[in-house]
């Protein structure tokens, strides 16, 4: 499989990374189906509502394109690649019943057809069946980094609950929360990938860098998006973040460069979650006027350099090149 | 250490278990209070709020001893007990907020205290650690096992969920339920103390069995004091199962026993959830009446032999003794 060169007129996607992982990705979609059985009817009903639902996989993909970058041979990345969705997943329906959001992946979120309780068990249930899957193949430093990360992601999440509706809250917090809630399930991913190739440590640690800075992005322009983007190319409802108070980088950066009457209002609206419904618009507009948003993508963009970089150390090809492509989609999609 | 027989008259106790685990269980503690720390700290103090709150520590203890009990010297015993506990309060976190309850083990429930948010992710981070911590013995054998009942006990919590309200539930569904919910972790409890400590796979078989008849004595008796117990001995809110349309055995049996107005009274309150303040006592009205809380009991004391029977293949000791004490002591405690 050849791979041309990356017109830059052209947009980024993840077609090629997609076309290079597609057959073992069948394997990955065949074992989500086949391990998110239950006898217990509502289970497989309510994370198939999720799962179905589809989402770019990319998670995944990552696990089997750090394998193959590796040169792994064998069927574990499969299986290691399902789990890291299924840890996503879980993540996801409990998020959702945390932000109380009803809206996900441009459908109705689970907790919104379901309700909340079965949402939380079945997030339970997902998170408990990676478990089991990544037993499997067998290698205890692969449950090590994937244990620990799904324990960091918690972490996180904790921690953005602590810092929503607090503007006390600077970049470097804001990192913290991002670097566990999301990136660490992207560094793990790339990292099991190489592990279970028998790499080198440097090579493995290079691919966790790689998925740190790449989640890292991919979070930042999130972020950005909740203020920018069009509810339809979002697939989730614009200005939940907002509604919510939660403290992210546009808003950070906003609020310090505010006048005394912005920080007014930032107080008013995030702090005290006192929104009238001209609000998002006249955040949006403060945002705007203080180049936040572009700046946060500057940001994604400065991560998603480091990101290519740490793929230096394996030698060129079109695997690599896609995975460098997947970088730039995830920082320039619904712009 | 020795331990004598037991006076039958005497109310069984745990003390004697207790105190032959005392040691290791410092150990255990000592780990619970190291693994539930983090940098961000709301973790630590919610997780503090239940697992200080005590809780009788039963499912760790049985780790310990059936590892003691299959000759097990080394440290590993007490990690798996802290990752059993940590389980436990995982679930117990989850299970109050998919409950809405209000009280545990006498004091206000987490989320009562703290908000289902924090309750949700807290319980993710404390399941995460407990598989962290598994991985340090390095037991592949173990972490199947731990895995297997954590996805069998979220299984256990749907089908609850799926069977509240519906009063077709029959004595073979509630026995799914609780088998998984709640004997699952007890069976995983004992049996990996016996994987530990290298025993054949036909001892660890008959830990297990000790572990799911045990759990499934313990919780028929814990559905039989919601209907029974004073609230201050209970150590939760009395009524609970019925003021949410839990179909227990004593309402299975009493709606089995019914005539055909009382089987109206048991549609209305347990399937439309229309009860006024009287409807509790006179469901325990009725089933007093049908005996099934009785019947509820005399069932546990079946489920307490056959786990007695269980430990048959060990020689008798001090230790054996006292954890058949702790059988009768589940089955008896309350009443």
């Amino acid at each position: 499989m050849s791979q041309p060169v990356r017109d830059n007129h052209r947009p980024a996607s993840i077609d090629a990374l997609s076309a290079l992982v597609a057959d073992d990705m069948q394997a990955v979609n065949a074992l989500i189906i086949e391990k998110m059985q239950s006898p217990v009817a509502l289970i497989p009903q309510l994370a198939s509502h999720l799962i179905a639902a589809g989402g770019k996989r990319l998670r995944p993909m990552i696990t089997i394109a750090a394998a193959l970058l590796s040169g792994y041979r064998g069927a574990d990345h499969a299986k290691l690649a399902a789990c890291v969705e299924f840890i996503h997943t879980a993540t996801l329906l409990h998020d959702d019943v945390v932000d109380e959001s009803n809206l996900r992946r441009g459908l109705a979120s689970a907790n919104a057809v379901f309700g909340n309780k079965p949402s939380v068990l079945v997030g339970d249930f997902l998170f408990s069946r990676a478990f089991e899957l990544m037993v499997e193949p067998g290698s205890l430093e692969v449950l090590a980094i994937l244990s620990r990360a799904s324990a960091v992601i918690a972490e996180g999440e904790v921690l953005q609950l602590v810092t929503t509706n607090d503007l006390s809250t600077d970049e470097d917090k804001y990192l913290e929360v991002i670097g566990s809630k999301t990136a660490a399930l992207f560094a793990a991913a790339a990292e099991v990938g190489g592990v279970i190739a028998g790499r080198p440590a440097e090579d493995n640690q290079a691919l966790a860098r790689f998925g740190q800075e790449l989640g890292i992005a991919f979070q930042l322009i999130d972020d950005a998006l909740d203020y920018a983007a069009s509810q339809a190319a979002l697939g989730k409802t614009v200005g939940d973040d907002f509604r919510e108070g939660k403290i992210t980088l546009p808003i950070i950066l906003a609020y310090a460069k505010g006048s005394e009457e912005e920080r007014v209002f930032w107080r008013r609206t995030m702090e005290d979650l006192e929104q009238d419904d001209s609000d998002l618009a006249k955040a949006q507009k403060l945002i705007e006027a203080h180049g936040t948003v572009a700046e946060t993508v500057e940001r994604a963009r400065q991560r998603g350099e480091i990101a290519k970089q740490a793929l230096n150390r394996f030698p060129d090809s079109p695997l690599r090149r896609a995975l460098c492509e997947a970088v730039d989609f995830a920082i320039e999609r619904g712009h």
